[in-house]
């Protein structure tokens, strides 16, 4: 398989959602077929070495990255959602944002003990969300296999929340 | 391959999101790795019959099965997003629903002139969502190949305000 540089297909946004953030953007890389099946191929690698049997991702980018994944390893696809999106009986885990908090839910039914979970996202930052993805597993009593994102932002903390998790990045940052 | 009856892996939830709502639920079946599977290679059959070279959904369901499509296909995916999500300059469609409206919105330079779109999303409910895809598209001055839906909800008018379009089902619902 061909290397292919992601960072050349990220864009690199000023002051979007506000000021004073550099927002990058993972959209031309998967608007570009070669480029998103490379992605892809790359974690299905990883996925592999930790012997993930189901891969799951938060709403809503972590589903572009996390289906394609899943279809790619004739896995299931476990979405992990906003409150009141999930029609059955969910379980939640409520975590802290810069300003307020936020919540992200699973059906119950959805993952069983002896299940190793792959987490898939685009971006680790703060790292809140993922933090919240492998709590909502493990409170399901099944296991976190690890975590795969597009790109790492090493000056949040994301990484340090995470810390006892194995994870996988394509491409990091600095700043 | 083995013909595996979409309808077996749809919960059906009543009063979901409120009262007198039947909710149709394909998280069961993107659950199962062999489901999710059967619908993606469904939907790359139609996406060949239609020759569409670039594949489409909108926020967030439609991530899913789109992305993944996409990934088989070998495509690009350009996702269809709620306002105030993509950060590089977009063009926009309003539309009406019950009650309020909703917008859509993509990156200006995610389609061109030629691209032959397939929207995909799980379900054609009253249809809002997918008119705007389509407008999205055509705004864009690209080509709508057609749509595929997980579901069709033929009492409500989706069907008809697309009619104009080609479109694949896998799954419909009388009522």
């Amino acid at each position: 398989m061909k290397k292919i540089k992601i960072e050349d297909y990220i864009a690199s946004v000023p002051d979007f959602p506000k000021k004073g953030i550099l927002f990058r953007d993972v959209t031309s890389a998967l608007e570009d077929g070669e480029v998103f099946n490379y992605m892809i191929e790359e974690f299905a690698e990883y996925a592999k070495k930790v012997k993930a049997n189901v891969i799951a991702g938060p709403e809503a980018r972590g589903f572009i990255f996390g289906s394609a994944l899943a279809y790619k390893l004739n896995l299931g696809f476990v979405p992990f959602r906003k409150p009141n999106k999930l029609p059955r009986e969910t379980i939640s885990v409520t975590y802290d944002l810069e300003y307020g908090t936020d919540t992200l839910s699973v059906h119950k039914d959805s993952l069983k003990k002896g299940d190793k979970v792959l987490i898939v996202d685009d971006l680790l930052a703060t790292g809140g969300t993922a933090l919240a993805a492998a709590e909502l597993v493990e409170k399901l009593g099944a296991e976190v296999a690890g975590f795969a994102f597009v790109i790492n932002l090493k000056n949040l903390p994301g990484e340090e929340k995470i810390k006892k998790y194995d994870k996988f990045f394509l491409v990091e940052y600095e700043e």
